[in-house]
């Protein structure tokens, strides 16, 4: 089982993409969090292109790493001049870490164009650069920008770079597709080449080939694969494939793919059962939706809708699942729709361990209010806390928190002049009625406002919970403003998060039916103790 | 150059996406979209399975496709009963479609485990299906369910199917890595395999070996580009990748990826640079944001952000792009917005034939307005009403039809009765202030009504005029119901149909501006000679 060693560069190649910006102690976190996982190198940040990565760089030589080594990232030495006069080669081996990282051309037109010095100084450059930090002990990594492409233009001059880095010292070098353009028959036999060209070398002494790409042609992942399959056994890219533009590689899929897919080792496969959380934890120091689509690791990823599909899986999970799971942490999710029957209902009611405490009675209860609601335009393959409490609702003993008595919504402009929306609500809580009025920035907000008012003194817990998404569509579209609109809620109390729904032709009383679920669902098990 | 002949199934695969539910106006627009960008096959739906789709069917009757051929999919006759009983393969034939589609089963232990039958049955049901349809004169496709597991595990019996189907006189067959599991080099070796067993009917009749591939292990784009290259001449996708789980294969990377990287022949390299714009339409349409992070065609794809990037892009934009953004219709960001450039702004005035009566500082103006818009969450991608009114009312002499002086919606329950909507509108037309009110099935209905009784005294040409679609999308849902709104209003008189926009924090707003659009605009030219 060949040994493959995973580069994780989320803090430096993946926070060029933007809407993410890691502050240094979330960057402390998430470093520990790689190094539990078992990645052999974490890339912390490049010291000479900021101050928060200076820092994180000092703050991390009083935090020792069980598995990973760190390392530090820069550029080779700028042209015609002196390694020992270059502040970011200075600052590189001042971050203290066990591994230097330096990015350096390998493509003639970028020497020519972006340096604008001549072929034989680039060579210079990378062979001063590496042999420079090699003085210091290090291990050093030479990243080749845009090795595929130099490849494709001039081969020779490509291959002359990685000659010169080896010459160096270098402990690797890491072909890079930095356009992520290259197709996999190009990845193929470039890699092969340089493994190839370095076969002597990698017998005398520790040795690697590593690869680099982005997903500018969503193949990312797979001219990672065929890299491997050719010879390299270091893999550099992100969790979640965070990344500038399309983004890097996916480090989550690569792992799984050479894990569960090829059987070679990484971090082990017990690890990899470790890649669904560390994907959502990422998202959300990087504060940033899960993407439900990631392969292996969203929430979608072992979804099943169709009812046909879902009888299937009933039979054999492996007639629409290409593996289980749990090898990654995931959980299969059956989402609950107009396309699924009788068996969706019970494999959802399982899952949330509600199957025992309900009769088959309530089954069938619980499948005609489904079908009643899903007729009516509701769907709750994404809304699994209004399903629960619709469950719990079936149940005889079940005592909501709240009930609504009357409500109002206004929303006006006079004169031409600015949009007020005002809300009121009437709600009985045991045998009290609170009535509360609350503006907003629309129907709905002043709603959610006035709603929360009225619990609050009543529910201290329902302080926390916020909504952090809101989407309506609109059903059968054909009839316009008259047409049955669905409402869609996120909330979360800052730990968990659930999901609402209502549907009606009226988009204030479906907004209100998800508004109310998405109150009554944090406070679904201790209104009952509340209120006896 | 090699043909390669794209299968669209955006509208039966992609469509059993979470969250994606079409009308049948919606798949009937996109059949229209499709056909234009040139696919070969649009895979409508699969008639036998809902009522939409077979209203869908009906309905594409009476429309010409230009391009493309039209085909329904359905599955194999069910074990054990004949061709002639079977209800699935009647609404098939029923459908009037050139081309059917349908799956089957060549992996044994499905036919096992699923089917329940023996595997010869299976193959009987393969080529009487096939047959049967063949016997109506139609063009038959097999798609060949989890064919690369079934090649895995009993490679015989995989085999056996596709013999099978091609005896029974398919004109294609499909391999499908139905579970999206399977590597590059086993989706090669496979497709090889069957390129290689049926070249002798490729010499004797027109046959094609297609693709159909899903993305769980993030491959799905690979493993289509790999068995292009082992051979298949017939790829499927659907536009976005949309589809159930991860989802299918995206067409826009294919197409890309095969018309510019391989140099093959798909709809040709003029319509590539319609990949973008397709892409947007769809997501538009599907009513889900468009992924910024799609390849090729994402907002992001062109989009630069370390500063040592866009400093090389300055000097050549080859150092940090794979292919120049136009080749697929879409721009390097440099702006925040679609529409932004005054290239573009020209480029639509030209389409409505205005630019003749719009001077050069009128240009700029609307092309402030636009920038201004875009960035409150107007999009008038697919609203062009509201762009062309847009642009009118920069011109000097423009008098709008109607002005709107005060409105108030009122929605409420009492008792936890019904929800009931009063609008009160108060408009001015010419020197005429009218006062009305009216309920409805929402606010926006009942807005809708109240607008209409103001003005139908004026314009009885409105009378006709109706809405039929209505859709709203929240745009930084991170900010729940105080969120900014887009609502998009379709409206029809019969004849032509036409789209506006409407933007806001408040619904109701949203709702009102692309209200008004909607009724100013079959007004905008009549207007003027009524109150003179």
């Amino acid at each position: 089982m060949r040994q493959i060693k995973i580069y994780d560069t989320t803090l430096r190649d993946g926070s060029q993409m933007e809407g993410i910006s890691f502050s240094v102690e979330d960057k402390l976190k998430l470093t520990r969090r790689l190094d539990e996982l078992g990645v052999h190198y974490i890339e912390g940040g490049w010291p000479g292109s900021n101050p928060k990565d200076a820092e994180y760089f000092e703050r991390m030589k009083n935090i020792p790493l069980k598995n990973a080594k760190l390392a530090a990232f820069g550029s080779t030495r700028r042209a015609y001049a002196s390694v020992e006069e270059d502040l970011n080669l200075r600052m590189l081996i001042e971050a203290g870490t066990p591994v230097i990282t330096l990015v350096g051309k390998s493509w003639d037109m970028q020497v020519h164009v972006v340096l604008g010095c001549s072929l034989e100084e680039n060579l210079a450059m990378i062979k001063d650069s590496i042999a420079f930090c090699k003085s210091y002990g290090k291990e050093v990594f030479f990243d080749a920008e845009h090795f595929f492409d130099g490849y494709k233009n001039n081969p020779d001059y490509a291959m002359r770079c990685i000659h010169a880095a080896i010459e160096a010292g270098a402990d690797a070098v890491v072909l890079c597709d930095t356009n992520g353009g290259r197709m996999p028959e190009e990845i193929a036999q470039a890699v092969e080449k340089v493994v190839e060209e370095t076969r002597a070398i990698a017998a005398t002494r520790p040795f690697d080939v590593g690869i680099h790409t982005h997903n500018d042609s969503e193949l990312a992942v797979a001219n990672t694969l065929i890299a491997v399959q050719k010879g390299a056994t270091q893999v550099q890219g992100t969790i979640n494939g965070y990344g500038e533009r399309i983004g890097n590689a996916n480090l989550c899929s690569i792992i799984a793919n050479l894990e569960l897919k090829y059987g070679y080792h990484t971090i082990g496969r017990e690890k990899v059962k470790e890649l669904t959380s560390v994907s959502r934890y990422f998202a959300e120091v990087a504060n940033m939706a899960h993407d439900e689509r990631l392969p292996y690791v969203g929430a979608k990823a072992f979804t099943h809708k169709a009812g046909l599909h879902v009888n299937a899986v009933a039979k054999s999970a492996e007639t629409y699942e290409h593996l289980p799971p749990e090898l990654v942490g995931n959980t299969r999710r059956v989402t609950i729709s107009e396309l699924g029957g009788r068996s969706n209902v019970l494999m959802k009611m399982a899952q949330f361990g509600l199957e025992a405490h309900t009769s088959s009675e309530q089954v069938r209860q619980v499948l005609e209010e489904v079908k009643r609601l899903e007729k009516e335009g509701f769907q709750f393959e994404d809304a699994e806390a209004s399903f629960e409490l619709l469950v719990l609702r079936a149940q005889p003993d079940y005592e909501p928190p709240f009930r609504l008595l009357d409500f109002m919504v206004v929303s006006e402009s006079r004169n031409g002049g600015e949009f007020l929306s005002e809300a009121t609500v009437k709600i009985k809580v045991g045998n009290e009625v609170m009535h509360t009025a609350a503006d907003g920035d629309g129907p709905v907000n002043a709603l959610d406002r006035a709603m929360r008012k009225a619990l609050a003194p009543f529910y201290p817990e329902l302080d926390p919970v916020h909504l952090t998404d809101y989407k309506v569509r609109v059903l059968d579209n054909e009839s316009g403003t008259a047409a049955t609109v669905r409402v869609w809620i996120q909330s979360t109390d800052g730990k968990s998060t659930w999901n609402t729904v209502g549907s009606s032709t009226n988009i204030i009383e479906a907004s209100w039916l998800a508004l109310a679920d998405s109150l009554e669902y944090p406070l679904r098990s201790i209104s009952k103790r509340r209120l006896r």
